[in-house]
């Protein structure tokens, strides 16, 4: 089972495609980042976006995408915006005819650390432990993607957290065969 | 001068598509609404909004979109889940290589009544007036897609509002010729 992991952002959306499910060890099979520049204006960094991960899902046929959820920006601006940048990656996730499962913030702690609270190095740390990695990945916005696609993996056997923290029902990440 | 107008939603978005420029009186083309259902998921529904922009573009290949801005929601969630709407509309203009112009309602307000401040059934009551229709455009999403479309056609010759309602530097609808 391949996922691809991804961490909007209107300057840099992460990403990461990680390989595993059953019993198999989860894989890191590439990671990095969609960069756009700051003084395009924003139309043609969503185009960039869109296109991006258009690419990303040609090049590597996932089974499901894991984007991370955005409506907790304390700046509602930003979050708006981001909420644009968040628009295009979902549909090239649609158009691809690929679910795509939506994780807060905490979920994906919970998934690869085991707490909804856990801090960014901590998840780092456990990343870097559950792929057998020499290294963290690298920026931190493609190893936020690599963690979504984890707690996606990993979501199937762990119960999921609503946004303050409690869990709510269990379920699965969703699985649609490609058209 | 054709203007392609949108006011973007995820459950309506309005559109309007306005000829206009220089003295000629502004005619309305076409007005309407993109539906999609709640029950749909987020990324299905951003889809249809996508296809259906571009396909009004392709249709009647206006010169620039004019879109209204979304910032001003009071709630935050509300607010985001239109960013994603916006988002997926601002990226079908781009791939139609037209550049899109954004206004705040009062802005909107500003261009169709002449001020900011105006309530809605001013806007519509001037639309009727400005195009010569012989009722509003319904429904009132299609009648905030026209508005969009008048403001970009008459801002040229406007002062520009800042979301405070304050003027700001003047400014014209820019216009690229398509690839």
């Amino acid at each position: 089972m391949l996922i691809l992991g991804i961490d909007p952002g209107t300057a840099n959306t992460g990403y990461g495609v990680v390989r595993g499910g059953g019993s198999a060890a989860p894989t890191l099979v590439e990671c990095g980042v969609i960069r756009t520049r700051a003084r395009d204006p924003l139309p043609a960094r969503l185009r960039e976006i869109h296109e991006g991960v258009r690419e990303l899902i040609e090049r590597h046929r996932p089974d499901a995408v894991a984007v991370e959820d955005v409506f907790y920006a304390r700046n509602v601006r930003t979050t708006v915006v981001l909420g644009h940048a968040r628009g295009v990656i979902l549909l090239a996730a649609e158009q691809a005819g690929l679910v795509v499962n939506e994780y807060a913030p905490a979920e994906i702690k919970k998934a690869v650390v085991g707490r909804g609270a856990a801090t960014k190095e901590q998840v780092q740390f456990m990343l870097t432990r559950l792929l057998r990695l020499k290294s963290v990945p690298q920026p931190s916005d493609a190893a936020d993607g690599v963690a979504a696609a984890l707690a996606c993996l990993m979501g199937a056997n762990l119960p999921r957290l609503d946004s303050t923290g409690r869990n709510r029902e269990p379920s699965r990440p969703s699985l649609r065969t490609r058209a």
